[in-house]
């Protein structure tokens, strides 16, 4: 099979792409996110449609966030829009006039990783990506682990911490509460509530107030050597690799690729990372240690990732 | 392959047995575990010499504690014999002239269970042994999944408490510290101490003290019904429930399987840990549950699994 | 001096009684709670005015959430109403010219239970509020401590659990968060969403959904003898006992008293409390234990308590 | 009342001090700390026999680690010497004939400090002694804090993590655990159990291996910059400071003072407590904060206090 579409579906965008057996994206189409399930299928339809048009692309792979049975055809649960049982590997099919997978879409780029960045040279590898939130996709012998249901790899679900942070999923104590943008920020927040004068420069990239400080500040004043958010940045590298330790006893893969916005402050977070990850992991001494490496393909890991799962059927 | 041989090794004694096809063992010797590391060596052949003799058996398969190489071969370290990259493969095959496979103990009896135990009629499937520690194995789409170094599976070791109990293996807040046969024993240990009263039947199991308390008193009285016993099983269960529905996050197999000297106890331990599961079970009531089963097995769950994963070869 | 005036301000109304000195109160008004700041203020002043007239009352202590200086005459910060260094002991003084104390109101109502409540023969009492926070007050040797800054025995914001659940003061980890109203409401709706058939009773009693669920409803499901609903008390009192075998190594009480609305439900929670208490206390064999006593004066405690302690001067 | 003697007894020797009313140690006898309860009995009297002849000092101050009475009299339980109820008051004074008081000796620390060390112009102190674990005292308006049964100030156990380490007392998660110069060296060696390479000067100093890892080891390492040591004095740090910010909100002192082994490293350990307490300080924006200071009579404190204690009678 030659040219694949992927489809990424964001929160406020919708991109649809063709992407070559290399994974090159050839062209892409985005529309905004309609308010609507049914819109947000035309949407999708739609952008599939344009961008496909002539290019001969027989297949579509669509990342979604959410729970993806294991036929690769329904979304039984979105955290953001209100999909429940959401047939939409059909609706899409009867659109479009292509063979659709459907993809959970933390899955779906880390299949982009695996297959087109810092994957090259592993067939064992955990993706995990430090968004707003915390995904992650697992790939074991060269194939993309699914789980029997199709729900494996929801890393950002597991409890790091018994009788921990309240968590949008219900639960208390998940890894994405201490392990994310979202915490960074809040890390910065409340360091900046409790000792103000220390953080001044982070007040100052904000409109003043603790809450005024978004992830771009933290990252900023990071760069620039300020002490409360390199202090955020550390204490997110904790829970991170603390949490890559667990799961390297877990998996045992031969590699972590570490995505998502977080990660593109490079090694002002990963070497934090690769530390915490070494302090933790069991029996570091007598055995292999896995490579934790930054994610090569940023905000495209998605949409090439369905693609290629597209192509491969 | 028609017979093959399976051998555990445990701590006061070994067992080499011949296991037919349908996971049936045939015949078995023990012999007591020797205190040197060599002597394991030659115990373990020579316990497969005299079981194997006139059997035709061509293949063995070992069980062992610790760390086994990606090429199940050499067991990098074990944690109760002085073995450190060991190359117990080719010492046994010089000795016993069949071809020899090693494996991580609780990935044998793993395997075990999935081929001829509770594991009937599912491919991807989470074995957990609450021994006196926490072991486990995990099959994925009908294989044993070893991990890329094989050291996979190491589920005792995930970190459930941070700045938690101290671990054998030198880190804080293993799982196996919270479930576990010596988890129970020091939750009814510590409520013994602390109200004594309260814990009078505990008490006069043992010698009147609490540290005279052992894990077979603590079932003898829950099963009488006693208070202190029970809300000990409790305590236990509450931890291996979280802890499963954290592997159904990462795994999402099917069913998982309970084994384990704890799991004797039955449903008196079996239905602590399903409610906790459920209870902690993330995006419960939108996704398919897998079931939690009972081993079935019992201590011939490694033995047989070894055997046979010297069939599979 | 004969009778005093108590004063509870409540969110949505304000209560003034003339109390005499064993703690009757012959006389009450109440206003509703203006919205405003200033509003309070008038409506505290109108409140004692009408109460007061012709008894002869010539002093009033007033109860405030928040924290109060060490002169009791200015409120440093009140979380619910927008007082920021409100001088309010020389504002009400103005007003109704009779001389004014102000005190925590949690302060004032361990003082009430201390005086005329479960107190009784006790010098060295701790009193926790189990309301929809957690609040409390400590007697040592027969008098309220305060602190240097007026701040003391803010026990609802002691940090129980590291990384925990965020509180409404910043921090996170508050005990008030695993032990108050709330976190009880909490425990069932948790309960309820992930195990719905196991929660049909308390859905049933409110709205059908976990987020129906109330106080009340969990209160009259436990006493009809509901598991979920048990299980949410037990939990709560698991970490109130917990918190208050802390309180016993730190501040060593003859005594704790339980107020608030969750100790109406009396034995069912004080119950286990009390054996959560002993479970955790440090050195419990080793050391005379304080007595858990249920609080004796309800929603009176802090209005009578006031009144006393305008009456101490 | 002019001359008193002070008593410390430690875990290898027994040193008794005649003290003037400035708190000045005017003279010393030291023993070596017998084996046995009747031992140290024998041993206390020699050595405030033989130091006090001749100087007309009346009374006696015995500083003991455990729980003693509240009438100073009784050690009921006693961590290091079997004294189970030992009427320590009655058996000194019959020897010595002289009145003897017993206190806790971190109580006795702390009054010390209070009388003539870093408590000066303080009426409202919290102490804590970071030693080898974590003891501390309580001044409340001047006066010591000993709670209704003589048992208040056992800072070392309050619990800081639900279910962390074990402590020798049988509880779990408690503060000594995390903040103390045993902690201390237990971070130490983990770091350098996990990541040898990084912990090459520590290893030095010591034998080689994480085990030979002492105390003086981290201070002089980090006194050196080492990266290791200064991280495990920080993670001291966190846990010290964030108890200070819990002891705050319930005792509400204007000074905490910090002594102990630990903290004769000044501010490279004293800074970052600092830190910690702003950090988990409550409310920290709205109310006056309490002095962190160092303690200033080093090993000495516990002699001066129990002998001034002596003096008030």
């Amino acid at each position: 099979m030659g040219l694949t579409i992927g489809v990424d579906i964001g929160g406020t965008k919708i991109a649809a792409g063709v992407v070559d057996e290399d994974g090159t994206i050839l062209d892409t189409r985005q529309v905004a996110t309609p308010p609507t399930p049914e819109g947000v299928v035309e949407a999708i339809a739609d952008a599939v449609t344009k961008v496909g048009k002539g290019t001969g692309a027989e297949a579509v792979g669509i990342g979604a966030a959410g729970y993806v049975d294991d036929k690769r055809a329904t979304v039984l649960f979105a955290p953001n829009i209100a999909w429940r049982h959401e047939a939409l590997k059909d609706k899409i099919e009867q659109r479009v006039e292509m063979s659709v997978v459907v993809e959970n879409d933390a899955n779906a780029a880390a299949w982009g990783e695996f297959r087109f960045g810092a994957g090259a040279g592993h067939d064992d590898v955990v993706c995990i990506t430090l968004g707003t939130g915390l995904g992650g996709g697992i790939i074991i012998g060269g194939r993309l682990h699914r789980g029997r249901f199709g729900v494996a790899g929801e890393f950002g679900h597991i409890r790091v911490v018994p009788d921990g942070l309240l968590c949008g999923c219900g639960s208390q104590g998940c890894w994405e509460q201490y392990a994310s943008g979202r915490a960074l920020v809040r890390y910065a927040r409340q360091r900046a509530a409790a000792t103000p004068e220390a953080a001044a420069v982070l007040l100052a990239l904000g409109d003043g107030t603790p809450e005024g400080i978004e992830g771009r500040h933290v990252s900023a004043a990071a760069r620039q050597g300020d002490g409360v958010a390199i202090d955020s940045f550390r204490e997110l590298a904790r829970w991170a690799g603390a949490g890559l330790a667990d799961l390297a006893s877990l998996f045992d893969p031969s590699a972590f690729i570490v995505g998502g916005g977080v990660s593109d402050e490079g090694d002002l977070v990963l070497d934090p990372i690769r530390k915490s990850f070494r302090r933790w992991l069991v029996g570091s001494t007598n055995r292999p240690h896995a490579q934790v490496l930054a994610a090569q393909l940023g905000g495209r890991a998605g949409l090439v990732g369905a693609a290629d799962l597209a192509r491969q059927g």
